[in-house]
């Protein structure tokens, strides 16, 4: 009898989770070309996270994998994303994040690449500022950084371990890629991977608009 | 045995009602990362309202809370939205108010944004305009105000109330923030919900196009 | 016993036909604020066509009334809409036409107002050119006409058949209304409407990018 | 007994694939007006492709016919349609080619009239570059190509021949008209068309945004 070192039970929980809201992000075009990676922690050590390449509109209990905070895969003989590492930074980092996000939305590419000269995006005077946790008012503003795209990701994380250092932080871009959001639970990191997408529309409306 | 203050059974009608309609909105994209609120009036004292910070687009009954005309809880261990007295300062003033939603679409945002300066903006010559109760002919203009923002509810309360002292509305806009519209009952809201969101977008549209 | 003076069975096909479309095509948002109108041919006197008013994503068989070519309502205490002339004089004037939709989109809105002072918007070298009937190659010119609005039915339909005096037409824009389109049957009428709506979109877009 | 020149069983797992995956894409409306064609492989004479002129949101297995290589209708009394030339050429072209999908997107005919003149649209430093086949990084460029129109398709076929003997590509728009993309299998060549699309839709708004 082999003795797995996460709970299966929690597992499923997190899996159908990662299912039923990967399938919505899916609907809304936000992972195209089977592109993006959704986790949710396990426990201290474990993180179940999406399978690489699946067709994100289709996921099954199968296309979930379990990997330890090295980004290995534990007890699956699955392949995570390479990107895996930029999740599990943040899970070992932090002990309150539950569930990160990595999407690829139109928006979030095309201010990404916008953007990515400045090193980020800044949202400002918007009631939406309110859906991040910490934020009680719309009469400040907030950065949200943007990476330079890099395919070694050990690099893209000792950058993104950069930013962390620097504050506190719900997000970030990497250019010409896509958004990594994150929050105590799939439902706050839902919220903050909204109100994100939502704000970077805003602005770039407004630069077609603003003239 | 309990007795409420306000009828169950009506209670019941219009939670169902709430809830089938903010489902379609939220559908629409129109309620981001939890935002907007939605209330209907149950009599001459009460309203039921959506409970703050659920996701719009899965609520169930427990989701609908019942609120007095100062936007004080009633019966319930809810917290009602911040911007409660929006609701009700509606219901209060008027009786033939019988439904009121707000809603923060992307046009919404962006309009009361662009014409927050102006403090309004302007529709006319829109077949459209028909869609407003009271209205019967596209040969004529009609202005949406535009608030600035606050987080302070009562202020913004008083605002509103010069507004509506100052002439016939079925709607505004807050800078930065999104759209409030009522009427008679949920299909004449919903019916004038529909045509601000339509005209705002036709306006931003032509800023783009008319150049 | 009460005899009608069209075939009851025909209604109930028409009337599924009817509010099976109008569904799918107030899910594209094409039918804002319960506006638009829809019709079918049900005999050489007689037509079907929704009543005024409803919320066109829901409707159901009491939202489906029957006029004469007058477009007076027959057999039914329902008001026909006030447009219900534009409809029937095409039943009156071409035999073969079976099916008028009446959308009121984003783009047909905007185009309506855009070329209204030309008076007619060109489409050029599409492909899709060939989803109008008669069509056979994308090596031609099609122009949509533009009327000016008027809350006068009958002066508006007293310019369209001018139009229809000039050419053969399958549809035309109302400045600041939306869009008439009509075909053999539902089908061919659909495949007119979206062509119509596809292109319009291109020209509008063509306009934001070809600078 | 009639023999088919085919195996059946391969016909009817190729149509189930055909009408879901086509449902998918209507209702993205990527095939406005009945236009758009979508075929597979059967064997290494035959395809299976879908019937001329039907709505491709609704198909069904009636709509779903075979062809041999030169285009030539196989045991069916249906007519394929005109430019079941584009798909045929490459099955016999290339063996490991599955499945090829014709669709009319917006973005697509939009960028097609943009570029047609430069003969090509090229994509750069885009993180989904990586969704093609033979692509592992996003630090690299690939040119979509985009050919002059025509109603003769043997014509069109001759320079699509001259596409493929230039180098390896997995798609190619048609002036005005839509775009041709393919793969191994149906999962392939939505990935690649999804890929298309979407990195289409950021150079559009680039456009738009980048001035």
């Amino acid at each position: 009898m082999t003795t797995l070192p996460y709970d299966p039970a929690r597992l499923s929980v997190c899996a159908a989770d990662i299912i039923a809201n990967t399938r919505e992000l899916a609907a809304l075009g936000w992972t195209p070309a089977t592109s993006s990676n959704f986790s949710m922690r396990l426990d201290d050590r474990h993180a179940a996270i999406t399978v690489s390449g699946r067709d994100k509109g289709k996921l099954t209990d199968a296309d979930i994998m379990v990997v330890d905070f090295d980004g290995q895969p534990v007890a699956t003989p699955h392949r995570p994303s390479a990107e895996t590492l930029l999740h599990t930074q943040l899970y070992r980092r932090f002990p309150e994040v539950g569930c990160v996000l990595h999407t690829h939305s139109l928006n979030q590419t095309l201010a990404s690449r916008l953007y990515g000269g400045a090193g980020h995006i800044r949202f400002e005077d918007y009631e939406l500022i309110k859906a991040f946790r910490g934020q009680n008012t719309h009469q400040t503003s907030m950065d949200v950084p943007v990476l330079p795209n890099n395919q070694h990701i050990p690099t893209l994380a000792a950058q993104v371990d950069v930013l962390l250092d620097a504050g506190s932080i719900w997000g970030y871009l990497i250019n010409g890629h896509g958004l990594y959001a994150w929050g105590a639970d799939m439902a706050e990191a839902r919220r903050h991977l909204e109100a994100f997408e939502f704000l970077l529309a805003c602005e770039l409306e407004m630069r077609k608009l603003h003239r």
